[in-house]
């Protein structure tokens, strides 16, 4: 599966993955207003108009990405209903070939931590039957409770030749308040990179490990030192777009050989038409400013790239 | 709600929380057998089994405890029918008037944890209406991304008065890896420790926070220590039994009022009649020999609580 992302990422030219966390704010009015008509204004109703919102998306941005990240929040918020929104959501990437990331940033202790590994990327075992509870491609995964609560995932994608993203520096404002925390003269962040990198050599691929990392666009000098604490991890960057990240920020996320970091944008993308310079496509086109908004992105950080090769 | 917390522990005398994990080898035959029957080997028969084998266990229990805490990760495990289980197992407790703590450790950056706040202690909006997606009581959330990922929790909590459990220092082995290095000289669970007492500042009952700390059984001296830290948080304590933690281990986590710590046992209550100790119920009578388990570990706990007082 990590072999598919590099492959996919050289394939889209897109080092990209699109977040698929749809606030029913984001939602155009004839999707919402459709829903609402057929199941009330309920949460059936919300879990459909996000289905179809996700699914107008989706169509509009297969071809020109290699992944999706739905956050797995957006749907668990309305109960049961939101939650069925997300396995189809996921179900309908993963026809369109798309890799799903499940941003779910579990973590627990080992038993527990084994059991959210199987639920979302393994199959657990019902008599002598067995299921796919959620059945992402990656999911992301806290690490505050150690290698414990880790190793489950680590063992889970290496049947399942899945793999996960552990958070490391996450993207908020707030994030340093304990992650940049220094022990022995070294931020925490690095600390847990380095488990990032000994976790990793677990579960390798060709050249990336199954073992990625999460560290926000938002932090580039420390994306640069981390990228540097683990060579061979994937990182995925949240925090371009409307968390404020931009193309040039970015460079240093990567490796020389162009790949090793993915960046997310969410509601840069998926609601684009509200934002003034997409402004033009208007609600009714939600989609096609998706796909504006895609490209946009894809040119900014590939120029970003190309400039450093200079 | 933390008020109906300690009132009903002072009218319990026990300070226990019934983790209901259910995984299914914990399951007897006769139920798991029923539920195949009707649903076959599959997921729909898994989160039939699990429901039965809860409910059975509320009613010999929900007399003598104040509270139950569902880890949402063993009902996850089987997709959306799994999670069905978990919401009409909360539904269910709440009906026999147990408090409710969702073991959900959820926490995400701002927006995130706010869509995890209202999911599953608040109300999401839909149109003109609004509806509880889970409907807790108090949730566990996990700190990694610092005041942001924590904030929109004490929000809900503060409109619905209903409280978190913040991971400190958790009761696995591998805990120690971040959550014990040094920051200026002290751990970072104490740093986080801190983090607790100030958060619980923003959110007060009469004499204890909304806002409580998990620190597992399994480390006392750590529990002592943060006692002193946080001496307005509530200590939600796992690790007692099946994990190692003995009566008294737990003493200094409660304070001299005999309140501010609620223990936690899981397998070793729901899955009592798997022990030697209570062999004798048999598989029949699972739930009489959790209500056993549960006398055993207040009268423990108890007396370990008196033995201080003298």
């Amino acid at each position: 599966m990590i072999r598919k992302l590099t492959d996919k990422i050289k394939k889209t030219n897109a080092p990209i993955v699109v977040g698929l966390d749809p606030m029913l704010k984001y939602i155009p009015s004839h999707i919402t207003g459709k829903a609402y008509e057929e199941f009330g204004e309920t949460l059936e109703g919300a879990a459909e108009a996000i289905w179809q919102f996700n699914k107008e998306i989706v169509d509009n941005i297969y071809d020109l990405v290699p992944a999706v990240k739905p956050q797995i929040a957006m749907y668990e918020q309305f109960g049961i209903e939101g939650l069925k929104a997300f396995k189809k959501t996921l179900d309908y990437c993963k026809e369109k070939d798309l890799i799903v990331i499940g941003d779910i940033k579990r973590g627990d202790i080992g038993s527990t931590s084994e059991a959210y590994a199987v639920g979302h990327l393994g199959k657990v075992a019902v008599g002598g039957k067995s299921y796919a509870g959620f059945d992402e491609d990656f999911a992301t995964v806290n690490p505050y409770f150690g290698t414990d609560g880790i190793k489950p995932f680590i063992d889970v994608c290496k049947q399942e030749k899945k793999g996960i993203f552990i958070l490391v520096k996450t993207s908020n404002p707030s994030s340093g308040e304990f992650q940049d925390r220094l022990v022995d003269g070294r931020p925490l962040y690095e600390i847990v990179g380095e488990k990032v990198a000994q976790w990793g050599e677990l579960h390798m691929g060709d050249s990336y490990s199954y073992v990625g990392a999460v560290v926000g666009a938002t932090y580039p000098e420390m994306g640069k030192a981390l990228r540097r604490i683990m060579p061979k991890a994937y990182i995925l960057v949240p925090g371009y777009g409307a968390q404020g990240g931009k193309g040039a920020d970015l460079v240093d996320f990567f490796n020389e050989d162009g790949l090793g970091a993915i960046v997310n944008s969410s509601r840069g993308i998926i609601a684009a038409y509200q934002q003034g310079k997409y402004a033009e496509y208007g609600e009714k086109c939600f989609a096609e400013a998706a796909r504006a908004a895609v490209e946009d992105m894809r040119d900014d950080i590939m120029s970003a790239l190309d400039g450093r090769k200079v």
